[in-house]
């Protein structure tokens, strides 16, 4: 994960360069890994930081904040964010990298709005404070060939069985920019510093407009986050016109291939709920129309991310 | 996995060119997955094939038995090897795809001699009948500076701690042929239709020449399978020389940068044990001594694959 650059270099830029945030201040490093985040801010004068990590990585994150002579302002703390005692009240800024696939797939959103409701000194600051999910369709007849068409007939048998399957998972890939077809929307957005846990459930509208004559053979979700208080707004995109990074896009193919004309819309909703047994896993449901002079469709899909 | 077309057009192969090897004859298809071995193996005219699968996929392999017409003649049996009654007491084919990363690493070749003890008939068939280990060295400056070296300095912080870590643990990943420095060796044959669950535990002495003068930054194993029960002698390399399979080459960066020049030998020994507490994982321990003109070194190293 460190070597997603996109990632770690924001989070680098956010704090070294907006040293107000952090100078003389306490921080709360939520999932720290190998404590990098928690060393940025160090470095960038604050007072103190607790970095919280469950995993193993605790250990090697106590190392490397003692090789790199940061043992007096950095202490990590080895344990669940909801089970372990700060050794203060509250905290002037938390900050986490807690955004999965598809923003929320196996995401720690709900560790971070915890951590803020516990610790979080009025007038603090969570970075990120802003995170948005976005939706475009592409043109992919190569790969849904190889990906879900394949199934049809497999060294010479029918395995259409599995198709259906393979349909219903979202399918984590990085897409070119050209086999964008229609414009990106903007689905949701999150204010991190304000939002509670149910806010992560939603139904939303979009409505996509065709920017050339092509078929559609699959959404593609991605994401953004912002760190508004930064002295300039910053951010990245994990969009599929940015520079990639590890979280790739979220690809969901459609049963149907839609022809689709320059200007025509093609819309519907998407209903994104936590699974009911596993919290971590995300359900979605999409359903589409269009009512197009080449094609007309309408339909609901379901697609389980687990 | 049915994506690997080395892999599965081997078995195919095997299976439709050897029909004498079938025809009439009662298969046992062990960790089936979707059935696709024992597909292969009706459709070659086998009596009857119990497919044995574990894990969810065995419904799914019950929906595609049913929707290719072989449900009179596969009975997918939804278990474990060691736990399930057959409703045989012998069969004459034992045909499995048991191989993991390494050869040996998260493999099932304990169930298939688990199998071939209960329940092969006298004369009978193990399908691959030998699996075979090699081991090559390569220069990698790239990417040891990528994976490895990287840890060196992080974003400006010292991370030696993780590098150790990043040492001990192979890496699976395609080589590329240009990088090899020295001769292929094999270091272990194993014969699946006689060993036992202990020969894959073992020390093996290595001879490796150099073939130019270069830097030797990591050796590489892979390994090779073989039917040698074929009207003629079948099998595939996953070796850096062949078309890359899924389970691509195993990669064990060395310490040391060695300096080797043409006709040195890079000697020692391979000591591969299933781990203690998961024998499921794997501990290599790897020997190695040059006694070059521009480059002596001679060290123990260990590997976890976990």
């Amino acid at each position: 994960m460190l070597k997603d650059v996109v990632r770690t270099k924001s989070y680098q830029n956010v704090i070294t360069q907006n040293s107000f945030l952090f100078k003389d201040k306490v921080a709360l490093d939520v999932g720290a890994g190998t404590g990098i985040l928690s060393l940025f801010c160090a470095k960038a004068g604050a007072k103190h930081v607790y970095a919280i990590e469950c995993s193993q990585m605790a250990d090697m994150a106590k190392e490397i904040v003692k090789a790199n002579g940061y043992s007096d302002v950095i202490t990590v703390i080895k344990g669940k964010v909801e089970e372990i005692e700060l050794p203060v009240p509250k905290v002037d800024v938390i900050i986490s990298e807690w955004m999965g696939y598809f923003l929320l797939f196996e995401n720690m959103l709900n560790t971070v709005l915890y951590a803020r409701d516990k610790w979080l000194a009025d007038g603090g600051v969570v970075l990120p404070d802003k995170a948005s999910l976005h939706l475009t369709a592409i043109e992919d007849a190569e790969y849904k060939e190889d990906k879900i068409e394949f199934w049809n007939n497999v060294y010479g048998f029918d395995m259409r069985c599995i198709k259906k399957q393979a349909m219903m998972e979202p399918l984590v890939d990085t897409v070119d920019a050209n086999q964008i077809v229609t414009n990106c929307q903007l689905l949701k957005t999150m204010d991190i510093s304000k939002m509670t846990p149910g806010d992560a459930s939603f139904t939303v509208p979009f409505k996509l407009i065709a920017e050339r004559n092509d078929y559609i053979h699959a959404l593609v979700a991605y994401f953004n986050v912002s760190f508004t208080k930064c002295h300039k707004m910053m951010g990245f995109s994990t969009g599929p016109r940015s520079k990639a990074t590890h979280w790739k896009q979220t690809v969901l193919y459609l049963e149907d291939v839609i022809t689709i004309c320059e200007g025509e819309t093609l819309t519907g909703s998407m209903t994104v709920t936590p699974n009911k047994k596993n919290p971590r896993d995300i359900d979605i449901k999409l359903k589409y129309a269009l009512n197009g002079h080449r094609c007309q469709v309408s339909r609901t899909q379901h697609y389980k991310m687990r």
